[in-house]
């Protein structure tokens, strides 16, 4: 017991110190992707590399390893939070223990090349300039798979249960080809239909300082706490916890194009929810970052889609559009709103989709990591493939392959993340309808009242979200096991009123 | 030699794994100031202290220090910028030999935590909430006074020579003695003179869209560069060096107030002009930040107030307003423009006041610290005695803590600062009259061409304000002794003309 205790102590003065380092890094990184200007760059990255990797000695440390190894053995001597943080520690040790010094470098500087190769060759629409680093990407995953004692039924697994910790690609099949039997023909019944959507007003010019001042909105509305966080504005957004007081959303301005920084920042709100209102202990613990990526994702997305989409919430934004932009959509009905804001229509870029389409690319993408990880696919044959499934999927073509292969940044550091946000949106679908047994959820949207919601979530979502893995987690909710069909129906139901379908 | 060279590698690689730390430091600092939200200030501080004390250590560590000594006897050995960087660290040396790393982490403690208290008092108007923190700060100043080897003639010549090297009390007297002989009657001629300046236009609403429009346009005009700096919103605008190739320039936009932004922009445009132009040798020989706090002032307020405010770039930019605002202003004419913005008007705002009456705002606060550090007047007595300066010397008196004692965050992180600004005033006076034998300034300004302007600063003026003490530099620059002479001729003639004073 005291040698448990004297373990415990060290393991937590050692993360007190490595999280000083990482809450600068996370500053750091912040100020790199919102404001620091192209030459200061790169030695805002050198001094970021340098600050990770002093909490990187911390916690690879021969000392810190034996101890940490010693309190998870010895974690039934812990209270259930500290047998949570011994057991993610152990598990970051499992991780990694094969992996070299020498060979961590070569990944890293695999993925700053990958990057700017990336970069490159999606402004120049080429491929080619991409293909070399991307097969070193796939070899290092196929490597650092290769790596782990732990086995795995295909090597693709190994890959999903780093972003999504026990989920599997039986699972996640099981998942898509669900999707597909019910997304398909809705699909095509939805592009058959002679419903006609007015979209025309959505491409209007809207002055920046109104989207921000509607922004604030927004994000108050929603029950964002902007004395413990801030928002401001980037390339891509997203959203940052850089400390147990400070959520960072980030969001980007269109002229033409307002109701992307509308579902922008109650996405990047929705994690920030998370950030601000999981419990206080969970830093405590240092399992604070314990999420899963599906998880997480969840969160925004059922802020952004499954609330902020809704009939009902739309009904109470329109009267606040107009009062923002009132001389901009004065002549756009609120049904016009509501209709306009969820027309289905197959595109090509994946952030760029609606709701249903959406669905379309996480499913492509996931089809294409198996073939790269699992079947060793030929990297130059990517691009057809792709283009292949885009046509079967969505019934377009890319052009270019700016507009296909090259569109997302991702695959320049490894394989395995698309999938969560397809997930994510099972999740919150599940949870959403259990949600709905407790509180009336159109009523409170239609009458902008989020504070029972967000309680709702603290109580039930936000509160074991670090402490179970994500199957355990959607179960301790919902009472059901992880499945598809909560998001189905959503989707079935929302699309057959909007289009008509019977 | 060898032995020399020896230390030398070592100093050098400390310092630079300081400046890791510093750098972070500095984002760090200017992320609280500009973005991080109330309630995550304090962990971010903390980190803040963390990193700062890294890097303490590091130059605290007897291995440095002997290494640095030993560099410092063994200095004529050294190339000269070496020669300098030595006599920088020993100077460092003999300032903090005596200062615990313990008690290094417990004053940054204090500033942090009084610089909330600062924000909070400030916020409620309410002296109390600040005063406590303020006792502190007094202390640790004291502390630190007590602790230097050197001696002074008072507590408050250790505080001054730490800004403002070779500077004492004595010569301060002087400088001051020597202002309220010349200034005192001029503004006594000004109250009682009956010339009519037009201001009603200077509090017209200006939209801050358009605004920080004509910021980015300012900031060009006069050199800044923007692949290298940055420029961003604040309470209290400062400009940081954050890198080698990253100045951060902050700025306040007050709708109803738009000059007030104007010169902002061009005064920390101009400490960003010595960042962006200071020699690059000075960083690599870590002597960068060796420039006195005065002399970074002068060069700041030479572009805002011995330029931007003169009658000839008045001529230039009018067109400009016209342009940028002239549905507003076009009722405006040029002189009217020029004499409205040099208007003098006793007020109790020092960032707000005419170029005339700031001095007396410097010396209010001159006088008040020597109070606090020579006399260690009471810290509850102090808002009275600021109060009674106030109407001493520009005849009105602070209603309310917030426009009085409290409207200056300097003092949450220790005193001897503010009089930088007036002897900044008075080295940039000086070197104007110098540059003027070389340049047709009147005429560069008049068409707004800023580079050889820019040229003759960084040849002049940057590049050896690393490199000398305050005294020599202004010598070498002009060859002359300090002297308050060409600012109070300066402010005579300007305001003589302005007011038709005989």
């Amino acid at each position: 017991m005291i040698e448990t205790q004297k373990a415990l102590a060290f393991v937590r003065n050692s993360l007190q110190e490595a999280e000083q380092y990482q809450h600068a890094c996370h500053v750091l990184n912040y100020d790199l992707e919102t404001i620091c200007p192209p030459k200061g760059m790169e030695e805002q990255g050198e001094v970021n590399a340098f600050l990770s990797n002093q909490a990187f000695k911390i916690v690879k440390s021969s000392r810190f390893i034996k101890e940490e190894e010693y309190l998870y053995e010895h974690r039934n001597e812990l209270e259930p939070l500290d047998q949570l943080m011994a057991q993610a520690l152990h598990r970051d040790y499992l991780r990694s223990k094969n992996i070299t010094p020498a060979f961590n470098k070569k990944i890293s500087l695999i993925f700053n090349k990958s990057f700017v190769d990336w970069v490159n060759a999606k402004q120049a629409s080429d491929y080619s300039l991409f293909a070399p680093s991307l097969k070193k990407v796939r070899d290092v995953d196929l490597k650092i798979i290769s790596l782990r004692d732990q086995k795995y039924a295909l090597p693709y697994d190994a890959l999903v249960d780093e972003y999504e910790r026990g989920m599997t690609c039986a699972d996640l099949d099981k998942f898509f080809n669900a999707c597909k039997e019910t997304l398909i023909p809705l699909l095509k019944k939805i592009t058959a239909s002679d419903k006609k959507i007015r979209t025309d007003f959505l491409s209007r010019k809207v002055p920046l300082e109104r989207q921000k001042a509607f922004s604030d909105y927004l994000l108050k509305l929603i029950g964002f706490d902007f004395t413990r966080g801030a928002i401001t504005t980037t390339e891509h957004p997203f959203t940052d916890g850089l400390g147990r007081n400070d959520a960072r959303v980030t969001t980007h301005y269109y002229e033409n194009n307002f109701i992307s920084n509308l579902f922008t920042v109650i996405h990047e709100g929705g994690h920030a929810l998370f950030e601000q209102n999981q419990p206080g202990e969970d830093y405590d613990h240092f399992i604070h970052d314990n999420i899963s990526y599906g998880m997480h994702e969840s969160i925004s997305r059922f802020y952004e889609n499954r609330l902020a989409r809704s009939r009902s919430f739309i009904s109470f934004l329109y009267p606040k559009i107009q009062e923002f932009f009132g001389d901009i959509f004065a002549d756009v009905s609120e049904e016009e709103m509501y209709e306009g804001i969820n027309a289905v229509e197959p595109s090509l870029i994946r952030t760029e989709a609606d709701e249903l389409t959406y669905t379309f690319h996480i499913i492509i993408r996931y089809e294409m990591e198996k073939l790269i990880i699992n079947e060793k696919a030929p990297i130059n044959k990517l691009p057809k493939l792709w283009n292949q499934k885009y046509e079967e999927y969505l019934g377009i073509k890319p052009k270019t392959a700016k507009e296909g292969i090259l569109q997302d940044v991702h695959w320049s550091s490894g394989f395995g993340y698309f999938t969560t946000y397809a997930i994510g949106n099972a999740y919150n679908a599940m949870y959403l309808n259990k949600m709905k047994e407790e509180l009336d959820v159109e009523k409170l949207l239609s009458i902008g009242n989020f504070a029972p919601i967000d309680s709702w979530m603290k109580e039930h979502v936000f509160a074991t979200a670090n402490r179970l893995p994500p199957k355990e987690w959607i179960k301790g909710i919902t009472g059901r096991e992880f499945t598809p069909d909560d998001f189905l129906t959503y989707l079935v139901d929302k699309y057959s009123a909007l289009y008509n379908l019977k």
